[in-house]
């Protein structure tokens, strides 16, 4: 294996992920992956761009950051790409009015979006908010459109938490998929775009960047 | 359209699907499809055998005939080819130890079988049974297991009740296999292997039969 020196030659930022790779998520709020916390800080004293870029989709930036900042990172919200706020300007854009099957958490990332007389669904890790009830009522928003958009935060298979694995949004998402007879947007990773948008954010290429 | 008596010309026995063909569910229980008591009851009296091959996965088959009686079809519970009793039987023969996750209505179809240690899961149409946790833990078993096997009731898209399109069981097992990396076996239509049971229990060759 390349000296670290080496394989950093050229490399100007690096793209870290949240969930499983700086702390493991939990009922009481989760905990550090050891070395994590020591390791953001080396990071971002050396000469290199750092840029956290989650599929969270049940926590607003905002939450997340704070849960972070609570168990030691030195973070801030400017810093992190999430999938929420970046559909959110995906929508506007769009004309989408979207009905949300996401978790209370993340609500709030959506204020701006007009609600009414949906015409598109957004899927989020939702959790326990995965009831039949909600996703039928999804499945149901869907079927009544002429052309169904449905977009997703992340295809995520689960996620690992302090109490096990969780069953994650791109298992719900094949789901409305099947039953629907369509193919979901993805906002979040591993969409190309969505790894362009956190790179732009730092200012650097993607040939000068480390994951 | 060739007339129903050449149509009907070297056919022994005819297969008749329950849901959405006798009759719409909802929740009083459903109503019969204007027409379909009286055909059953000319089918009945006419030289061809008659059996029900339903993918109905909700309720056991004591329930569903007795659902059915009260709303005027001729029918008893022998005559009916349903894909629990049909997955019982497998799940004994192959020595398997099912986790279910099926309705409340259905589980006594399963007394006979061991659920001790799970080695497989059972999936039918669960309704309001398909909740996070449910469904966590069902993938929680299939992960934990060396050979994962998912035995899916049927694998349909929905199905419409008085009140409006339901998400059926094929859409929850898109979601465990997409989790779990893995192919669910189904008992139920359309299974080549439930239309021969079906069939066989009638004695009528497959070329004798008319759905």
């Amino acid at each position: 294996m390349a000296a670290w020196g080496e394989r950093l030659a050229g490399v100007r930022g690096v793209l870290l992920d949240i969930s499983g790779v700086l702390y493991d998520g939990g009922e009481d709020g989760g905990s550090p992956i050891p070395g994590s916390v020591e390791a953001v800080a080396r990071l971002k004293r050396s000469r290199l761009k750092v840029r956290f870029c989650t599929n969270e989709s049940q926590k607003s930036r905002g939450n997340l950051v704070g849960l972070l900042r609570r168990l030691g990172f030195d973070i801030s919200e400017g810093e992190v790409t999430a999938p929420a706020p970046a559909a959110s300007l995906i929508l506007k854009e769009r004309g989408l009015r979207p009905h949300l099957l996401v978790h209370d958490g993340v609500r709030s990332e959506f204020d701006q979006n007009d609600m009414s007389n949906p015409n598109c669904v957004v899927i989020a890790d939702a959790g326990e908010a995965f009831s039949y009830q909600n996703m039928n009522k999804a499945f149901q928003v869907l079927m009544e459109l002429e052309n169904p958009v449905l977009i997703s935060l992340g295809k995520g298979r689960y996620y690992k938490e302090t109490s096990g694995l969780m069953l994650d949004v791109g298992a719900y998402t094949k789901a409305l998929e099947y039953a629907c007879g369509i193919e979901a947007e993805v906002v979040g990773k591993p969409s190309p775009e969505y790894f362009r948008s956190a790179l732009k954010e730092m200012a650097v290429e993607a040939h000068e960047a480390q994951r």
